[in-house]
């Protein structure tokens, strides 16, 4: 599947042709996800209405929600000033997270930090 | 300024040895930006109290507001399941995007795509 040539040209792709894409709830605007894409996996997102990632571990297509059934319909995308992030926003279907957990960020629980009120 | 070792541990970096990290506005839940940190980078965030970024393009430490004004306030910083991503929520002063957007995805707008309503 060839990815829209206007899209193409406007994206910024790592070593190995790849973009960072962020997954965010349409809803709930909580973020999911961090993947990858490349041009293929970015036009089947835009095309199937569903999201397509590259798995860096694997080396292969990834169709988030074939295997458990945790679909991401997509809602909109959107392109970073300088071509090389994606914001994909989506109805999420169950867990995003391989753990269980509805995000990949809700894992570890935060990290330490000084904020502007507890300095 | 070495990064606690308990996180240090929990980094997945990639080969030039930087974490993604998820910018997104606490009060809106905006995704403002995509940038990347190196253990440095993200010391300095956590004991700061404001983002600061390893810039790529110009190879060098970039707090996020000093020449601009538009500093990143941390309130909280996630990692995600692997350890290749971080989920930073800050309060935003003024636009977060170098082209006066308040977010890197508002410049290009959204890529035309099926979503499960069109299809």
């Amino acid at each position: 599947m060839t990815l829209d040539a206007s899209v193409a040209s406007r994206l910024k792709r790592n070593e190995d042709g790849l973009v960072a894409a962020i997954i965010q709830h349409d809803d709930t605007k909580k973020v999911l996800m961090l993947g990858w894409m490349d041009d293929e996996a970015l036009s089947r997102t835009l095309t199937e209405g569903r999201v397509t990632f590259w798995s860096r571990s694997r080396q292969e297509y990834w169709r988030k929600g074939d295997t458990s059934g945790h679909y991401q319909w997509v809602k909109s995308v959107e392109i970073d000033c300088d071509g090389d992030a994606l914001l994909i926003a989506v109805d999420q279907v169950g867990a995003a997270c391989h753990t269980g957990k509805t995000s990949c960020f809700d894992e570890g629980g935060p990290l330490q930090c000084i904020s502007r009120e507890n300095r």
